[in-house]
């Protein structure tokens, strides 16, 4: 893992600065802070100064800076793709794709992954204090988009002296910012590689997202988003919350295959309300290991920003419009059971760049893991992946190692 | 709408007594009290004792009563099925499938709607007041089972004098009543009329239903189910319950048609959490106005109890096993967009009994209502609905009114 941007001068001005993050907060993650003369313009109006984004990088920028790959997280994920959980003590979430020798091959490309404006490992986001109180901002934080936090990626670019991004990368919310990044900066990427999303939310997402947050803000503890002066936080609600999401990222099937209708730890039923059910455990599970690492607003925050995306309804309707004149190479790639963003919204996508004679490649993977197929073992994605990425290194002129 | 049970006689031991409810509580239905001589065996090895059963009927049954028919509500449903509800002022839930010349013709058959046990709307439940306490019992009532439910009818069945049914009709958790009744009772049942659902629950529907267990535990208001003693209702638990099983019980492409990503009365987002899709403020209002009519507890218990269902495992984990030698006649009818209980359940049902040589007929309807579809203006639906019950009441020496 390499700390390329503390070893590269970037001669920017002094506003923006550049510090290791606290240890005790994210021990591994870089810091670029933003100053009053970097604001970030955000989609509500509202200029957002300072403000912060905490990154990982893991690889080597070569000599001409081309060799850059942008990771974009989903909802629940962060910056820690390919190394230790600060927290969690876990690997990283997508060391599955992402290390020297995998598809995205750490030997071989500078990979960069930005904890998202809105979130919570380190970027600014509603837990972070608001400049104007001395506090939390808490829900006076300005609700962000999918569009503000490619805006704040690439501001962190520029300051990495990156001009031109090799390749953006993402799965879920990830994906939406792949295809945010095309259309927004299409000079700014090579290739755009968009898996387990679509180009907008569906009215059943931001139904389930809607849930998610109704949970968290019945739970008293929530205490209109200012938790963390009432020293609570409302784990029961974003358990719910955590729950409910998490029964969409699977599929029937997959539900099926790992649990079925068996019991936990016993033969009979208890006729109680104890998790009798071994699903029903596994879900407790997710919902009660979720709240020790996520803040409750930003998933507030972060839930709408998936809501309100949709590239096409900034196109007049015309979702082809967004990609006119595009030389990004795209591949987009979705999963048979994934019933969040089913095949139909990548198709969608696909028909779009065919119709604006964009260079695209799409392929469905036949699987039974859902939605969540994306961060698991899918040899036949991780080939398609790296395929991908190899024919368009070649193209790009990166056929070893600089 | 004739009121059958106060008519006529029914012969019984007067711990078997028969009133009117109170106007207040439910001005339309009937009760039935069982007392000390007739308990309710439940499957958890209780004997719930003394219980009532609330009950809706309306046409007249025939003088050698062969033209019952018993309709089993859904979880959220109740015995107002053709009657204004009392608690909504709304139509019956079923006034689409019953009444005069409708498939199930009131002119022409005795129908029955029962509260099921468990349940909030004048049958025994955790509401109820527990003779040993004086208090409601809360989460002390038992867990109940849906053949506790199917037994409760039977009794409620025997009371009112008919000692076979001529059928048994029902959607969702009252299709599981349905293949219940036809099980356990199968020489009371001519015909069984089982819709939209299945033998068993899968894992993906015990995982919703935990999760609107959840909610409602979440929520400080329900003090473990001590609400009513406490003054208080979990009504933001409960309406987050509503929120994710609603979601449910539609399509994505209903959801799409209804909604889309049209915002609330306005033409831009306000980058803010209030309801600005239509979609999330018919979630919002289906939660709200249903913490009005429905008890939690009673959600508690219901859904346990389909959670519990899995006819096949009462027979040695084979299906077919349950129906063996049944002279029942069936019509199972699924609905293409439902995924709660998708048609590989109902053909599930089909299969086994296919392999116990019993009558089946099997309907796939093509809508993309969802799971509600049963609820709603479905005429093909109507149309097949009709059909086997015609053709079974020509079979029932059934061809007039008597």
């Amino acid at each position: 893992m390499s700390d390329v941007a503390s070893r590269q001068p970037v001669g920017k001005k002094s506003t923006v600065s550049e510090e290791r993050a606290r240890e005790a907060d994210h021990p591994s993650s870089q810091l670029v802070v933003f100053g009053a003369d970097k604001p970030l313009h955000l989609d509500c109006g509202v200029d957002l100064s300072p403000f912060q984004i905490a990154y990982q990088s893991y690889g080597t920028l070569n000599a001409d800076r081309s060799n850059a790959i942008l990771i974009c997280h989903a909802l629940t994920g962060d910056q820690h793709v390919f190394n230790t959980h600060p927290v969690t003590g876990k690997p990283g979430w997508w060391q599955t794709l992402v290390g020297p020798g995998k598809p995205i091959d750490t030997d071989r490309y500078f990979v960069i992954c930005s904890n998202v404006v809105g979130g919570c490992m380190g970027s600014t986001g509603p837990s972070s204090t608001n400049p104007a109180t001395g506090k939390p901002w808490g829900l006076d934080f300005p609700v962000i988009t999918i569009p503000d936090m490619v805006r704040a990626q690439a501001m962190l670019i520029d300051h990495l002296g990156i001009t031109k991004l090799f390749a953006v990368v993402g799965g879920s919310m990830g994906g939406m910012q792949v295809l945010q990044w095309a259309t927004a900066y299409p000079q700014r990427v090579f290739a755009a590689l968009a898996i387990a999303c679509g180009a907008k939310h569906s009215a059943q997402n931001i139904a389930f997202h809607e849930l998610g947050r109704q949970a968290v803000m019945a739970d008293p503890d929530w205490r209109q988003g200012r938790y963390f002066e009432h020293g609570t936080h409302p784990r029961r609600g974003l358990g719910v919350a955590r729950m409910a999401a998490h029964i969409t990222y699977l599929s029937d099937a997959a539900l099926h295959r790992k649990f079925g209708r068996r019991l936990q730890d016993r033969d009979e039923p208890t006729f109680s309300f104890d998790a009798d059910f071994e699903v029903e455990s596994y879900l407790r599970h997710q919902g009660s290991s979720f709240v020790e690492r996520f803040d409750a607003n930003s998933y507030l925050y972060l839930t709408r920003a998936m809501d309100y995306f949709d590239i096409a309804a900034d196109h007049n309707g015309v979702l082809a419009a967004a990609f006119l004149g595009t030389r990004t190479r795209f591949c987009v790639i979705s999963f048979t059971s994934d019933w969040l963003f089913p095949s139909s919204e990548a198709r969608a996508v696909v028909h779009a760049l065919n119709a604006s004679s964009a260079r695209v490649s799409f392929a469905e993977i036949t699987t039974d893991k859902g939605h969540d197929a994306f961060l698991l073992d899918e040899p036949e994605f991780f080939a398609i992946s790296r395929a991908f990425l190899e024919a368009a290194a070649s193209t790009h002129g990166l056929n070893s190692v600089s």
